[in-house]
């Protein structure tokens, strides 16, 4: 009802990087976060709860209950059901409704107008994964996170207003780090030219980084003060998860891990796992870096709002890449293939896909 | 111009349980809120002005000035006449313009183009009423209220964040209380087998339980401490009252009747009359009511509120009866028929529909 | 996705008093404020970045780079260019991209991909000016502010929630000061008959007010204690400035100058300039005007406000003029036809429409 503005902003086509790949697990909840209280998540835009029975099984059902559309986040666990808060129907992970509060006539569990849509649930490596589909049974387990013996680990949950495909451009991204990130890890002064080698796989991308100077960045410097060589990879994984490994030298390795959900088509959730061992101890290593990540990641949420505001504003996309956008354009190509049921049949260890790119660092 | 996220819950249809009943009075305003001061309030998602004049007359506009379309509720009542606050045009109760300051030329106070829509208005019960219609004048007078010499009366208003029928459906629903309001009303654990006669009239509806023990919980104990007869009636008069009348024996005997007014589609104002005598004395029953009823409606306002989210999350109501809905049904096929202006020409006495319904409480 | 309410109040035709005329100069910011940091503007729906290089030169580009399409008003300026805040690409006040770090390929300014779009900008007056359009030229300099040696000056910047039509219309109207304003300028009591003579010329409008005698408000009396002759022109130049002129006696003489600036359809900045001078001298009544100029436009802007959110939600504006609407209509019309493209060819002096109208002050 109310007027809209007539905007005149110059014409831009109604694209977005969005992609929507059902048929993958997605990290829904941090597992301890999950514990005698129903959790309301949103995944792909559809919102689920999830519970843990009694006996800790996990469940994710959609979050409406069938009787009067009240949320089921709403209500409680009672042994290995979900009881809705309103008229107290009682659904098991499977979402059949149990029990009818009141109802003298006979339950049908199996009567599908009476059961709460169920996704598949698991629990792996410290988180609640949901599958995307309803339609198709997951075809593997969820994705595994590396085990680094010895290493010291770090979490963290982001918020990134942005498409996954956006966040995950962003967290795979060098150039950017001398510009946004600059000083803390990049300087913009430019001196270096260095390959770059991109792969595509049918499942994967990755980008490997040769010649690579040590960073003359402060944190750089104070984890190898002697230099020594680079070894860095930035690795994608379909649908959503972005990895970047780092060398400095024999001593300094850091992995950082980071699963994607998305939430809507212009929010993901980011769960990011860091491992690093280092010529300094972990545990003391650890409180110092904290400040730095908090940083690093703050600023890329609020680039990638930026960016969500400017495409919503403007009605939708216009980018332009250059040869500088390593992953972007491989990833896009990946998710959107993926996202219309074409998934190149090559098996996982052949090059689909090679170029070599020069650029200054 | 913003781009919509592409949501993918599963598909629900955009039916609502939202019915439109025009030609009927609705309260617009306790009438002691009504004061000199011009009231911008909403009914069926038409934005009006109330106004009271020198001599007490309510009168309802459109509350947008025909002159610049500024709203009528930011002016002043003077005299018989309500002022804009813009330019000063001045209009009677009946929405003709009987100033306009400056202005040299004859005033026609009939021409239409410079006239406020005008709704016909009356103050009664300590409401002032509305006719929802400018088309169809009113056919009776607004609801009667039950005078009830001796009771103790205690007034309330809701705003209820669901459309009218949900409202109205909640307020009359017996199997929630055990769930929503556990403990404070009835319990959840159902030993008793009853029944009810739903019955169906051409202008209202009401159910009879037939063998209802005295409520185990806290309150009922509290009221009727020896137990005895329960004589429990819910009813629906057309197309906006809720009234829910019990008897515990000889002594204790409660009337809450609610008038409802469809402010818009999704938001529902609930003007409450609630009327009882206990054996004790209702001065001093009374403040210890009332944490206990303000605790019921905000816990139904709580989870109306959830229902609507989640049906407009949806983009429509999916809702599974069962036999336990009892008024619910009955009350939608009146409103409906009345918005389609299809009214049963049964006398008021004639029972329409009738059924027996078996239930634990 | 979400269910919009049914809403029905009558029916109202969806035209809004909106025309848009970008073939002019418009106020984007007061020149002070445009410092080292690059500032983001809106001009007739469009999001624009306004940025002074080291030199002093303004640039005005659309605030969005076309790398990543996040916003340029969230980078820096670094010399004569404007710099990405995301990957550093750089632009100079015509939109050229000049460099984009890391890149070892050639680089051409000219291509247009990477080309941001750009608008004539200049400095004038002490503000800063930018082209409404980018398809044509400008044509002539920004209006001239008057230049009044001698007068004190001071300057006022609002924010009005409404269409420029609408803004400017309350800025050169007569009969609403009385109401809205009402005590502080013009009283409600309208004893006087006097003439206003409306002319429109090819790119302006005016109103002349014969025979006003001296306001008999508080401001009025103690700027002209003995009365005098009123002279007192509305004056509207094609197709945001509004100015009201006013001489009181000899002494007196007030010119309130507003160029106005359509953000959004629905929401104009109003850059005045208010030049006069009294018996009293400049500096000693400025302090006190403050306060009255202060309400004055808080006053307008909230009325605008109004009217703004009641057409927004009717779906439209029905407005009824009357004789006493003088300059509204003439000013519409000179919008309209520009907006169409439709331009009297009459020279400026050229009488287009004159009348006489009675009213009651």
């Amino acid at each position: 009802m109310p007027l809209e503005d007539r905007l005149t902003p110059p014409s831009t086509k109604p694209h977005t990087s969005v992609a929507r790949v059902p048929n993958a697990w997605y990290v829904a909840a941090i597992a301890s976060d999950l514990g005698r209280k129903p959790l309301p998540v949103t995944i792909l835009g559809t919102p689920l709860v999830l519970f843990r029975t009694a006996r800790g099984t996990p469940g994710a059902l959609l979050d409406r209950c069938p009787h009067r559309n009240v949320p089921l986040s709403a209500g409680k666990v009672e042994g290995e059901r979900l009881v809705c808060g309103y008229h107290g129907w009682a659904f098991d992970t499977d979402g059949r409704c149990q029990h009818i509060p009141g109802l003298v006539s006979q339950l049908d569990p199996d009567d599908r107008a009476r059961r709460a849509p169920s996704w598949p649930a698991v629990e792996q490596d410290g988180f609640i994964w949901v599958w995307g589909s309803r339609d198709i049974a997951p075809t593997s387990p969820p994705f595994r996170f590396p085990e680094l013996p010895g290493y010291t680990e770090t979490r963290r949950t982001v918020k990134a207003p942005g498409t996954m495909h956006a966040t995950i451009e962003n967290a795979l991204d060098v150039p950017h780090t001398s510009f946004l990130h600059g000083g803390l890890f990049r300087t913009a002064q430019k001196k270096n030219r260095i390959t770059a080698v991109v792969r595509r796989y049918s499942d994967r991308a990755e980008c490997e980084y040769i010649g690579e100077p040590r960073p003359t960045g402060l944190v750089a410097r104070l984890l190898s003060p002697s230099g020594g060589v680079v070894t860095h990879f930035d690795r994608f994984f379909m649908p959503s998860i972005a990895q970047v490994e780092y060398r400095l030298g024999d001593d300094t390795h850091f992995v950082v891990t980071s699963a994607c959900t998305p939430v809507t088509d212009f929010e993901t959730l980011l769960f990011a796992l860091v491992q690093f061992r280092t010529r300094l101890p972990g545990p003391l290593l650890k409180p110092l870096l904290e400040p730095f990540a908090s940083r690093i990641f703050a600023q890329d949420a609020m680039m990638l709002g930026l960016q969500t505001d400017t495409i919503q504003r403007f009605g939708g996309e216009q980018f332009e890449s250059t040869e500088l956008d390593l992953l972007g354009p491989q990833i896009w190509r990946l998710m959107k293939d993926a996202e219309r049921g074409h998934v190149e049949s090559a098996d996982s260890a052949t090059v689909l896909y090679e170029k070599q790119i020069e650029l200054l660092t």
